[in-house]
């Protein structure tokens, strides 16, 4: 096992009819602001159901964060946080809403130009505004971690940022509040946990394994449980079990003494950030296509997830990898999410536009061991096409 | 999944050579008692080490703390911490010492008797002295977590009490620091993390899914890794990993969301106060018994430890319970841990005087379905003779 530090200071709150213990987790005093997307929060009722747990504090609202919220939105944010002396954040809504909440929670005592934060890697968070969330889309795990990714429009830039001034202070999670979403959201959202898992899981042995089975056990759920969280009407259970599973996916636990991957996730974001494609899903494209070209690096690991996983003991080595990968990539297309470039409409001509934004935010060694160089990179969007 | 609320806000320091990490952890100008068991902590240089990592910060000793921590010992440490003015605690230690440093640091600001903080369950704890720990031997998860079992000399009681007020602040887990301790406490680790996984775990199913994975994970894990923690020369990767897992069985995570057992917890306390047994022997004892007296409530899970954890799938189902039980009494025994009350030259009297203490402290209705009745108790441990 390798070293490590873990903290998760962040409180859950799971079950039906939980957004009334907002009262209890939010100060009684607090000047409160409550940050959302589009329209579904409040077609939904949830918010107003917020607003009524929240009683009797001044509450300011903030629409408009969009999928992948970007800075320039969020600095409209920023400037009525510091213009209405708001002193909590409260976010409602999936990743890009918790996500875009923190960079305002970091953002506003920040001395300086804000994306600093997002863009250098030598800009520390002093502190934050402290803040919740209501978590409505179970995918990123972001209502119990310490990360955010931020895109800026006017670069085409996506990146992401860190510290431990932005664990949510609490995250409220009724499994229910998912019934509402479109498909398409619940199948993004199963996608991008066991992606997750996967950057912390398919690299190289390290003998950690309590982790090694922690996150088999979730890839499990998920593969268990996908059929179920997609039918009409929802099941509670199938749907409180993906978002359990998304949350412990990226909440630092599994990650926590082994060697992380993630070139997935930065060739993925350039993805996003060049074509619009939802985040899961460009995850499901360059994820088969990565466990191909790295298979010799990732091999041990590879057998093992073959054999733990997907129950594949058959035919040799090489066999047993192509197996698992092609079970993944099935995996992918069965809850509807392609897995190809081509899907997207994009052909040889944006692999050569992806590297160069690669290049451009110096992504030229990713991976576990640092040997995703941009040649590789390369290899895997062509294998992706 | 039951619904739940969940926050374990220790952080996690693990490695090799972490002590050093201590002057980070603690306060710069703080007063510092550490308090320690027996004499292991200084022959072994861990005492100087921590002592060497404080620094320049004024630091006492309280030394002395025993296995299974009396209320008659420790108020000794909360009479020098209101003297001395000492405003942080450093466990150096197991779990014994991590559950009395927590009992000091509760009865310090406590007004009034502190034998009520253990006692009585209407007793909230408000505040407690800070504290953190170096752990040097992995069994009890107490490093993570809130609960804290005290022991009374005068009247031979065992009790717990918990508080989101005693997780500590840090824990430095230094599977190296494990090297020097005798087989017989490796072997009471292994039995007491695998018993507390199955108190959380062999119950009856509410379709938590990783909850049921993660806690077969750790399972899993201990069984495979028994012999090599067992070998001399240590071996760091063996120890590394049950000392997380040990950590991971009892930090309170794979407990959300589900029903809980802990019968035979608080008939092992009760073996312990009255026969000064090791505490994990107590459950060594008492678990395969429960198992088999209460196999009809706990079939469902039974079946699914049978296959997930031990691989049996032959047999119709009281055959492939039988063997489950048949396998943990051979878990228990194979790392030298005797699982009948008559190793331990106990008889059919004893039965007798544990039930009566179980009625004396109440508990007259244990389990997850709380229908674990003085008589059934009585029947658990005629079948543990």
């Amino acid at each position: 096992m390798l070293d490590f530090e873990f903290c998760n200071p962040t409180k859950i709150i799971f079950g039906r009819d939980t957004i009334a213990k907002l009262d209890e987790q939010v100060p009684a005093n607090a000047r409160v602001l409550v940050l959302y997307g589009g329209g579904s929060a409040r077609k939904t009722g949830t918010l107003d159901e917020v607003i009524q747990a929240l009683a009797k504090r001044e509450v300011h609202e903030f629409a408009g964060i969009e999928a992948n919220p970007t800075f320039e939105t969020l600095m409209g944010a920023v400037e009525l946080v510091r213009n209405e002396g708001i002193d909590f954040l409260l976010a409602v809504g999936g990743g890009s809403v918790i996500d875009g909440v923190k960079f305002v929670a970091a953002a506003v005592p920040y001395q300086g130009d804000p994306w600093e934060i997002v863009e250098s890697s030598k800009v520390k968070v002093r502190s934050a505004v402290p803040f919740g969330s209501v978590l409505t889309l179970p995918a990123t795990g972001s209502e119990m971690n310490k990360v955010s990714v931020i895109s800026r429009r006017e670069t085409q830039t996506k990146l992401a940022f860190d510290s431990p001034h932005v664990f949510p202070k609490f995250s409220i999670l009724d499994p229910s509040k998912t019934f509402t979403l479109p498909q398409r959201q619940i199948a993004n959202g199963i996608v991008d946990a066991f992606s997750h898992v996967v950057e912390q899981y398919l690299t190289y042995p390290v003998e950690a394994r309590a982790q090694d089975r922690f996150a088999e056990g979730l890839m499990l759920t998920l593969i268990e449980i996908a059929p179920k969280a997609l039918v009409e009407p929802p099941d509670y259970n199938a749907r409180s079990n993906l978002m359990w599973v998304a949350t412990l996916a990226l909440n630092g636990l599994i990650g926590a003494g082994v060697p992380q991957d993630w070139a997935s996730h930065r060739i993925g974001h350039e993805l996003t950030a060049l074509y619009e494609i939802d985040h899961a899903r460009t995850l499901a494209v360059v994820m088969p296509s990565l466990m191909n070209v790295c298979r010799a690096a990732k091999k041990d690991k590879l057998l093992q997830y073959a054999e733990r996983v997907w129950n594949i003991t058959e035919g040799d080595e090489e066999e047993r990898i192509e197996k698992a990968i092609t079970e993944t990539r099935a995996f992918f297309e069965g809850v509807g999410i392609k897995t190809r470039l081509s899907d997207y409409d994009l052909g040889p001509e944006a692999v050569g536009a992806i590297v160069k934004q690669l290049e451009e935010h110096d992504m030229v060694a990713l991976g576990e061991r640092k040997d995703i160089t941009l040649e590789v990179s390369r290899t895997i969007l062509e294998g992706a096409l």
